[in-house]
């Protein structure tokens, strides 16, 4: 925390007479002391919570924003994350950066803030300590807003008993904190916004009102509903499965490709595109990947995958978001048989569940406490059924389908329900579709 | 190479006397058996090359299409890639399919075929033996088209001298060989696009006119022009580029993300952008995911990266293409100084280089074959100069440069010059241009 000083100015006195430059020069000193004075003064009242003199002042406070700008280079390693915090760090000096979460004052003597950083939280408390922490730092802990991001330096302790609300079982005792980027009202709590309908049921039932907060809340605020546990866990998930997918594909041969989303024509023909103008000629965006993974494959490329955008222009009836999606797209030559398609599409998925099972699992765990799921029934080797094997097990529990007609959204529905019953799996092929519902594309050939 | 057979109509004969039934049965059988000893004249012509009969017939010919549709589930490891073939495989029988890159009779017993696999060639010889090869069929070979899909069965061999213009220094004698698709006349022979301009000058000097592939050409052609070993090699270069980018910053703690393509205005002020109409409500394509990274640093990820399209509607004068591109995007949080941009940055490139090097020998080989190119000069620890330091290189070197504005492609490419001469490297970061120049963003901060 310094305090900023005033450059007494340099004229050139030369043209002045000695004596009118001395009075001159007495007269820019005195200035320069007096705005010194006003500097200090203007921060210590910044730093302090109240006019009070505050020896421990400097322990705590607002950063003013030049500072945060790169200065000197520093070593990062001084900061301790706050997910790395653990008894093993008992009676050490850390330093973590994080967003006070919850602040809670206990008294004029005590102030509680919850830290938290990259879905990680600990407790700090700030307690009065004779050449620590002063009063007016415990009131300026207590007057922090919610997801301000705070620096505290302090001694890590293991309480005897367990600590609710925080995933690290440490307390942190604080010695200074500054506080580093200040955070307005905000419309949303995190807490609030990472609470499950059940607890908010749960808690209604006992009589008490819990904030629900909205769809239309939360996404007027993504930024701070990003911020949330589940979806924390949401965002990372997603990451992985990609990294999986590209990661197994390459250990089978495969490689990437980006095949243009800005296209002259319609990608498929029926359904709706977004048309725009190309400087005069008309364009729209690929509705699929299909037509350049197979020139990929003409062009001898063998087995290419790609993770893009598709954009389709149709009216969206379901919940799911029709207009642009990530597609997770696969193209192979066969050599004889489109079991080898299967093959590779019955291990690939099975690799993605078994990995994200592993390498997920606090981040599974996060999503689930605010939306509940049972973990993916799957074999280890992916069922397969023939369309007709499907519509026998739909006809033996009394659904009749067409049996050259596509299966509907329910029939679906109640044949996975079929499926996870006899053969305990919610995952599995079904193949030998009638050429009229699902023809196979043979233009990976020449002509 | 099974022959099509007709079937016998079943017709309800209830309502005719037997008589006539019988009669009529007979009448059907005759003509069953006409049309299957049709069929298999036909089916004989087509496998023959010529009307002579020939003992030999099985042992090649066209694959009907019916046949290479999916039939029976075979084992793929029946098939050896042909860049698998080396002088250990010598006498042993393998089955390999591929493109018939070159065809060549050397008069009537003997025929060449170069077959090629992902970029892999094998030249294969059929030539006539009593029991297995044929004159009919080393005919048949000679008959092929350039780029047909064969499966050849054959045995390895490895000759005493050195196999010009092949990627294996193998031989395959010929015993079986089914075109399994016909290529038509092609407008690129895949040889003459991948020459290289050299090449085709040296041959000039020489007094010979080699074919030269124009741009428009490989463009009308792309499927054909991506068999090139160049093509081959830049689309597994850039798919590892990928890889390596993300394996990089995942050991990094980055994670990642997919930001909207599809968004409403514009993603940055000034430049041109496509605009589209979604469902009645203006929309454009992004110019940049720079907002959307920005929102997931707010967000709390911490470190963020994307590979993703980006869409620019500003007119291009250069031979770079602006309109769709896909850019490699880094997004972090910083403790207290650029410099932690910078050491991430300055790494991931090195990493970039360092295993591109290792990794795609082969491929860079293949591109420089076409495209001659010097490797690249750089540091293990990734030079860093100001902005100052470089106006001030220029100086000295004569150049005249405005210190507080931007740096032209010329002044750009002048001071590359000067630092690889200086400090020997064709990487280098520049850092600390002036504020008006390039303004460092503080949107990462929660106001």
């Amino acid at each position: 925390m310094s305090t900023p000083e005033s450059q007494p100015t340099s004229e050139d006195a030369a043209s002045v007479s000695k004596k009118a430059a001395k009075k001159e020069a007495a007269k820019q000193e005195k200035l320069r002391r007096r705005q010194e004075q006003e500097a200090l003064a203007a921060a210590t009242r910044s730093l302090a919570v109240d006019d009070e003199q505050d020896p421990l002042a400097a322990n705590y406070g607002d950063v003013p924003l030049n500072e945060i700008q790169s200065k000197t280079v520093e070593d990062v390693s001084r900061w301790t994350e706050v997910g790395a915090l653990t008894n093993t760090s008992e009676n050490r000096s850390v330093l973590i950066r994080g967003r006070a979460q919850t602040i809670r004052a206990v008294g004029k003597n005590m102030a509680f803030v919850v830290v938290r950083e990259r879905g990680f939280t600990v407790q700090c408390v700030a307690t009065v300590q004779p050449d620590t922490v002063s009063r007016q730092m415990v009131k300026y802990v207590a007057g922090l807003s919610r997801e301000s991001i705070i620096d505290i330096e302090g001694v890590v302790s293991v309480p005897s008993v367990e600590i609710k609300g925080t995933t690290q079982q440490v307390e942190v005792q604080v010695r200074k904190l500054y506080c580093v980027s200040k955070a307005a009202v905000l419309p949303i709590n995190i807490e609030d916004a990472a609470r499950s309908d059940a607890e908010i049921e749960k808690a209604l039932q006992a009589g008490e009102k819990l904030v629900r907060v909205n769809q239309d809340t939360r996404l007027n605020n993504r930024v701070l509903d990003f911020r949330t546990p589940a979806n924390q866990g949401i965002f990372r998930i997603q990451s992985q499965v990609g990294t999986i997918f590209r990661q197994f594909l390459l250990s089978e041969g495969f490689f990437e490709i980006h095949t243009p989303k800005l296209i002259a024509g319609s990608s498929e023909g029926g359904a709706a595109v977004f048309r725009l103008d190309y400087k005069g000629q008309p364009a729209c965006l690929a509705q699929s990947p299909q037509l350049h993974k197979q020139m990929a494959i003409c062009g001898d490329f063998g087995r290419v995958f790609e993770i893009g955008g598709v954009y389709r222009a149709e009216d969206s009836y379901t919940h799911r978001h029709l207009c642009e999606f990530i597609g997770l797209d696969v193209e192979m030559e066969i050599k004889s048989h489109y079991s080898e398609v299967m093959d590779i599409v019955g291990r690939l998925f099975v690799t993605i569940f078994d990995t994200l099972n592993k390498t997920c699992e606090k981040e599974l765990e996060a999503v689930g406490r605010q939306y509940p799921f049972e973990p993916l029934k799957y074999l280890p080797e992916t069922l397969r059924l023939t369309f007709e094997e499907g519509i026998q097990m739909l006809k033996d529990a009394g659904i009749e389908v067409d049996p050259m007609g596509d299966l509907n959204t329910e029939a679906e529905r109640k044949l996975g329900q079929l499926v996870l019953e006899k053969y305990g799996t919610e995952f599995y092929i079904l193949h030998r579709y009638p050429l009229a519902v699902r023809p196979i594309l043979y233009d990976a050939l020449p002509r």
